[in-house]
Parts: structure tokens; sequence; C-alpha cells
């Protein structure tokens, strides 16, 4: 089953969250709003406002009300990944060229400010105190994770324990905190609101992990940049650092630096994919997944249970 | 009189401040922390704590809540202008080297990101869901505003409604958010955040004249930055402005642009400092500052009144 499918019954809401989207960027500043636009544009599967809106279906469900959760989530999200660009030196993100490729780094900082600061706009209109911590503690553990990221890069001597810190802070928390966030806005209980949190963080953990395989399994058409580009950029992912763990392939992988070129990379890709380092990434993510589902049997049975049951098997397993 | 000499009955709650800012920047990356302390320890006026602190004594001051709020003006300034030191190539602010020269651009984006973030935990403790509106609606203008200044950049035909535009987003309208904040952490009446708002921008403006005046009457040594820096990076400011009325000297200044050395700019520094461009800005800056002086009567009378009015004329006037 397609993505789009499981949540079709949501789908005028979805269109809602889209035009939305594209009102709150609009701004007097035409470069603001191209660059803005633009990143908007490059598309994504929305995964965050859809899980704030499920999440939404276990309180009293108002889409005016959940509508700017929904935009403010995708908003930060979209903010981070201008940002990352810009620190990746990346000019390819799902096939589009990146605002930081496009313009320059400098248009891409201030366009993640300012896509940033529309979602603290959109987020001032919800009243629960509660809400504003956890987006705030959120936002902080999130950039703590990108510092992290730069300084983790080309560090072969890490462990699984400093992936899972990254991850968690790179993409768990803001999925977690998508779940969390739909159901407080909605007025959930806080019984429900902290499993969705639960539930929201090991679908992201097992979301990235699934990525980062991808990273190395799909074409280049598939994930709209070339394959491996993550080793490439000094980024150590799941498949990396159950590579590192066969002593001839370590001596391989450990050469990669800053002056590695692409070609040189194919190599390297195919010895990890060789180890058994894939297989043992999919089970490690599967692991996240069934924490997943485990987590929503304690939530109370309605359309939206099952639909996100069906999204987090899709995200967790997905072939691109 | 010194400014630190007008508030000196604050003193002590001042010094709670700095311990909370330094307090608050702490974090387990140790590069953040180092690059976040870096840009604390640079100084500062800590003008907008100041503001926020003085504001509170218009309604309930309580120190415990009043300190999160000043503490969070300053943060959103700091981080502001690590990413204005990225956009602007600064190698040195206030006679230190910048995050992004002393680490890099990426650091410096990073690090403004977390301290931003650091920001907005604070200011969730904050109840009042209109404090959280002002605020991102704040921020979300001061965005614009640099972006703005990009665009603007050696644009030698654009008019003062172009530059107060700029400064008002740039300056007056954090400010402004400062005194109203502050008024509305302690409780005081909308009459009185309101005009606390109108005080603080006009203050804003006439801070942000002066600054721009300094940069080409100030020494080196005072500004801590080469005078001129303004003009050379293509920052078109007031005196630049009335300059440009000159048709002898306009010909001259519209040769500059981004290849412009620091050594070409000082000729054209005597010419604007000897056409009447600084007395006319000086006026300028005069009229907000009455302007402020004028909205303070409005309020009732204490001592924080005082405070505002001799902090309003000395930042409005100062010499550097």
């Amino acid at each position: 089953m397609k993505l789009k499918m499981m949540y079709s019954f949501l789908n005028s809401d979805i269109n809602i969250i889209e035009k939305k989207l594209e009102e709150t960027i609009q701004s007097d500043s035409f470069l603001l709003k191209q660059a803005s636009m633009h990143t908007l544009q490059a598309g994504g599967k929305r995964i965050r406002p859809i899980f704030v809106l499920l999440a939404g279906k276990f309180g009293h469900y108002d889409i005016e009300v959940m509508k700017d959760v929904a935009v403010a989530l995708e908003l930060i999200h979209m903010a981070s990944l201008v940002h990352d660009d810009v620190i990746d030196d990346a000019d390819l993100r799902r096939g589009q060229p990146t605002v930081k490729s496009k313009w320059d780094n400098q248009i891409a900082m201030y366009t993640g400010d300012f896509v940033f600061a529309l979602s603290l706009e959109l987020m001032s209109n919800i009243k629960d105190p509660a809400a504003h911590k956890i987006l705030a503690n959120t936002i902080v553990e999130v950039t703590i994770g990108e510092i992290q990221q730069i300084k983790d890069k080309y560090r072969f001597n890490q462990n699984f324990r400093d992936y899972f810190r990254r991850i968690k802070r790179k993409t768990a928390l803001l999925i977690a905190a998508s779940c969390q966030l739909g159901a407080i806005a909605a007025g959930a209980s806080e019984s429900v609101h902290k499993n969705l949190y639960r539930f929201g963080y090991y679908v992201g953990m097992s979301f990235q992990i699934t990525d980062d395989i991808l990273d190395f399994t799909a074409s280049e058409a598939e994930l709209g940049k070339p394959a491996g580009s993550d080793l490439l950029q000094g980024n150590i992912t799941a498949p990396v650092l159950y590579a590192l763990e066969n002593e001839k392939i370590r001596e391989e992988i450990i050469k990669v630096n800053e002056n590695t070129q692409p070609n040189q990379i194919s190599e390297i890709i195919s010895l990890i994919k060789q180890s058994g380092a894939i297989e043992k990434s999919i089970a490690l993510s599967d692991l996240y997944l069934d924490k997943a589902l485990a987590v929503l049997e304690e939530l109370p049975t309605n359309k939206a249970k099952k639909t996100l049951r069906d999204i987090a098997k899709y995200i967790g397993r997905r072939k691109f």
C-alpha cells in the first residue's frame, strides 16, 4: 500500500495543511518567499503534519487548531533541513537544488531562521503552556544534535551510543514531539500524549535508521542525491558502524576523509553491503519498529491507531 | 553619568541575570558551550535585560519571573549577532574575534540556533499566551529584516523609508518587545505595556541611528572594529543617505562595492563627515529620542521611569 492511501481519510485536512503551508511563507521579501517556497515545493512526505493530525484524533480534533501545530512542525523540519544543507555543503536534496546551492549559504541561513520564526508564530496560537515547553526543549536538543553531528564527522572510533544519541536529536525527538503536541493541542489525556510521544520516538529512530540504510541501498534516482553521500560527508551511520566491526573493511573505511572523491567511495560501499551490515541495520530498525507497535497497543482503539500502525510499518521498512 | 550608575539600584538583580546567562548556556557539547560562552563574554551593554527589569517595575516585580524574560531577550539578541557576523563576514565585534572567525561559519550558524533555542526554553516558563505571540511576531520581523539587509547592500538608490524599516526590524522591535514583555511578565496593565512598547520602539530607533553615526565618528579602539565598516560592507545608514543628497559626494559614494578596500574608504568617510550628514543624523536620532521621552510621560511615575529616561538619553546621545 502506498503511504498516501494509508491516511486517505485525512485527505481534505492534508490539503488544508498544504494550503496553509503556502500561505504562511508569504512574505513582503520576495527573496525570502522564493527561497522558502523553493524548499516547500521540493516536497517531502509531510510525515510530521500527518502524525500531528493522527495524534489529534485521540482528543477533541478541530482542524482549525490542529493545522497550526501541523504546519508549525513541518516548518521546523524544513528550517532544520535548510540549515543542514549549509553544513553538509549539499547541492541536492530530493533531486532538487538546495537553497544554499541555488542562492548561497547566507541566504540559506536566514531562510532557515525565517521559516523557523514562522513556526513559532503559529505555535503561539496554542494556549497550553506545556506545548511551548515541550517544543522548546525539543528544539534545544535538535540544535545540540546538529553541532554534535559536525563534531562526530569522520570520527571512526565512535560507537552506537553516539549514533543513537545523534539520530534521537536529529530525527526521533521532533517526530515524538509531533505526536505529543498533536495530542496536547486536541486536549488528550496525559497518559495518551505521553504514549504518543514514546510511539513517535521509536518510529523516529526506526525511520532514521532506515534512511541511513537507504543511503547505501537505494539508487541515485530514488534518493535524489548520489548513494553513499552520508559516508562521503563523514556521517557515520548504522551500516558503517556494523561494517567497522570487520577488521579488513575497517581498514578501508577509516581512510575516508574530507578529500575522498565520490568515485573512490563506490568500492567501500560495496564492501559495506557485502559485510552483512545492511541486514544487521534492518534488524536494528525493526527492533525500534516493534517497540513503537507495542506502545500503540496501550492507546485507545480507533481509526487513527490503525493508520499509525500502517505508517510506522511503512516508514520503518520502506524501500526508498 | 555612566550607564551602570543609572540602574545601580538594580545591581543585585543584574548580577542574578549575568549568572543565569552563564548557567543557561551550559551544555554537554563542549564546542557549543565554548562558542556560546565566547559570545557571552564578549560583553555588551545588556540593554535588553535592563529594559525588561525596569519595565517589570510597572507591575508586580518578581525577579524569579523577570530573570527568565531578561535572559531570554539577551540570548535572542546574542543569537542574532552570531548569525549577523556570518553574513557580514565580520572578524571582530567589540574588539573580540567573532564565533565565525574563531571557529567557522557553520559552527556560528548552529551556535546561533542553539542560543536562540535556549531563549525559547526560558520563555516557555511564561504562562501568558500574549507574551509568546508578541515574541514570535517580533522574531519573524527580525528575520525578515536580516534578509532585507542583505538585499539592500550597496543599493545606493534606496531611501530613508528603506532604512527606517530595516533598523526597526534590526533593532527597535526587539527593544520594544523587551520593554513590553517585561511589563507583561509582571502583569502590568495593557495601557502600560503598550506604552512601554512604544517607548522601546522609539528608543531603539534612536539607539540604532546613534550606532550608525558612531560607525563614522568613533575611533577603532572605541568601536572594537575599524571605523566605516558599515559602508565598506554595503550597509547604507543615515549618514550615508544624507551625504548622498550632495551630488558631488554621491559620485564618490556610489563607487563603493564589494571590492572596495579599507584604505580606499577613508577619504569617503571624510567627505561624509564634512557634508553635514553627521549633524543631520544626530538631529534624526534626537527626534526619536524626544518621542520616546514623550511616551514616558504617559506612564505612572516611579523610580524605574526616571531610570528609563536617563538610559534613553544616554543611549540616544552616547559618544561610543
